[in-house]
């Protein structure tokens, strides 16, 4: 059995009804016009636009007319649950909703459009009050059309190109550029980067600001590995940089991080005296390593908070921003120290650039 | 919508009906009977248990009655997201359900009645076709309740005492013996437990085999550490461990794993050579230490495939054992060596007990 229905809220916002009425159709007709039906004309679909704007008619409106009886829980998509960036993200939406009284029914979509297309239907047809999804590309149709049915969503994570679905993401400039800038300073000239999937806006965002950083500190053309977030890509991009002579690395996202410890360990290289590493994602396990580990902070819990604030905005009504991004934050612990030929304090440093250490940065240096 | 149910199997196993019909009581009776309902009577209750006996009645032949209509889904529930094996949990569990053709919807209970309870009441609302819970125990009640309802459940990583629902975990005794031998064989003398909470089966039967295994070492009275499963409470009690001195660690799970290597970077202790220590579970991230971790392996993944096994099982009908535990096994690696005053070859160890180092037990040094 659902629980009992709250009250429903008065409200004066106009409904579908009023648009259809004013556009002159049917209010399904109306529905499927504002949801993108393909079988809708081009101009009928204008003039319900047109209507809809006059009325100033929110989707929100009609999502809390037709679905007064809310079920107390919200759905939450991640792409992996075993990466600990993902879980601390569904950890803590979980628990913000929770403070909320909401329950958080959790899917784990495995970076497969199929598998999150089945999380999103399996969410509908339980009518959760509102949906937090990682998104995938291929579902953006998917994630626009349950919208559009009334179903509050945030895009979390992740940008979806072509949408206007609200989304709460970390920049990944400040980190990015506080890292590059780090290492440069340090007497790094060849620094290798592992990259996400180029699928996803994280993946692309990341190496393009990655790219424009190298440049910005007179290193262009770095070496660069198309990966994907997994410890196995993460593990393989290591070998491969390293192969081609890099004295840095820095790590697209936590699972590549794991990764690149892996790889380091396996060709006994010292993380922070053979070889520098700068990680993603504060996981408090990068700090348990003999040199606790740079990292390239996108403070998780903060991005799963702010993501169901956007949620709850959405299911009451109110009109949140569409785009949310959050400051990354470089720590610096002991993984990035300067290559081995600069260690010798005889040898003559280089011309370095002329760097900048931004304010988003922190000094973690640990006392061993 | 929900998917199109699967055509009914054709059964001949008997009825809640047929129960009553025998029993001479009406079919709610005998169902709350079957139940244990408090207001039924222990005379209604024995006669309607020796009709249900005399018919062969299963449980489950009333479940695949009462909902036909499949929907495809499974309901997990495990408490806590961000401790990586119950992440790995989960990741298995769902991997082979999703083999089954069957979504799996995933609950974080916190390690909390209250919120496994609201879990358990909206995977019910939404006709999961079962469910596998990692059980509190003061859910006990409503967790035989949902079963008694012809909810097929599967107990998973921990049992529940008093109930009979299938249960799936692992047994500690096989790499818990092998890791005190193996400390012993190594000349520890002083030997601390970081223990799980003992309202847990896993916490308490951990503790009582370890306090076994070390009696069974000629090493009685070892000090524990009464703790819970979190990264602060293996924090804390690898510091107070520490200050009792100890030589050598052993963590109670996961997450106490981790705080233990906290506490041990904190005191800038060389893990493996200033103190011996043996975390728990195959966490990829404990092999990337400077002295790779020695652990007790509780193989999580043949234990999330295992409780999903039992669960099918339970869904076509089937009888699965009501107790399956799996070995867990000790992998040696570089974190576990002898006590400091041991390293140096010039000293006499002290005369040792006759430990045998079990088959359980799996030899993995690092190179270096």
């Amino acid at each position: 059995m659902a629980p009992e229905p709250p009250p429903l809220r008065q409200t004066k916002a106009s409904t579908l009804k009023d648009v259809a009425k004013l556009a002159g159709v049917s209010v399904s007709t109306t529905s499927r016009a504002l949801g993108g039906h393909p079988a809708i004309t081009a101009a009928t679909v204008a003039k319900v636009r047109a209507a809809a704007e006059q009325v100033h008619y929110r989707p929100n409106a009609q999502a809390r007319a037709l679905r007064a009886a809310r079920t107390g829980t919200i759905g939450l998509t991640i792409p992996s649950v075993i990466n600990p960036y993902f879980a601390a993200l569904a950890a803590a939406v979980q628990q913000a909703a929770g403070r909320a009284q909401l329950a958080t029914i959790l899917f784990n979509s495995n970076e497969n459009a199929d598998d999150l297309s089945r999380a999103l239907q399996v969410l509908q047809d339980h009518r959760v009050d509102g949906i937090i999804a990682v998104p995938h590309e291929d579902n953006l149709e998917q994630l626009a059309a349950t919208r559009n049915r009334g179903v509050p969503i945030v895009l979390a994570d992740r940008e979806l190109p072509g949408t206007d679905i609200p989304s709460v993401s970390s920049d990944p400039a400040p980190g990015m550029n506080a890292a590059v800038s780090h290492l440069a300073a340090q007497g790094h000239r060849s620094i290798g980067y592992l990259a996400g999937p180029l699928n996803t806006s994280t993946g692309r965002y990341r190496l393009s600001v990655f790219e424009a950083a190298a440049t910005a500190a007179r290193l262009p053309g770095q070496p660069v590995y198309h990966g994907g977030y997994q410890q196995s890509q993460g593990y393989a991009g290591t070998g491969e940089l390293l192969d081609r002579g890099v004295s840095a690395i820095i790590a697209g996202d936590s699972m590549m991080t794991i990764g690149a410890l892996e790889a380091c360990h396996e060709r006994q290289l010292k993380v922070g005296t053979d070889i520098a590493l700068i990680g993603f994602d504060d996981n408090p396990v990068f700090r348990l390593q003999a040199a606790p580990l740079t990292v390239i902070d996108q403070n998780v819990t903060e991005l799963g908070i702010r993501s169901f604030e956007v949620l709850q905005d959405l299911m009451s009504g109110k009109s949140p921003p569409t785009i949310t991004r959050l400051p990354t934050t470089l720590r610096i612990r002991d993984s990035s120290g300067p290559p081995p030929e600069h260690s010798a304090a005889s040898t003559t440093p280089p011309p370095l650039p002329d760097v900048k250490e931004g304010g988003a940065e922190f000094h973690e240096r640990s006392s061993h």
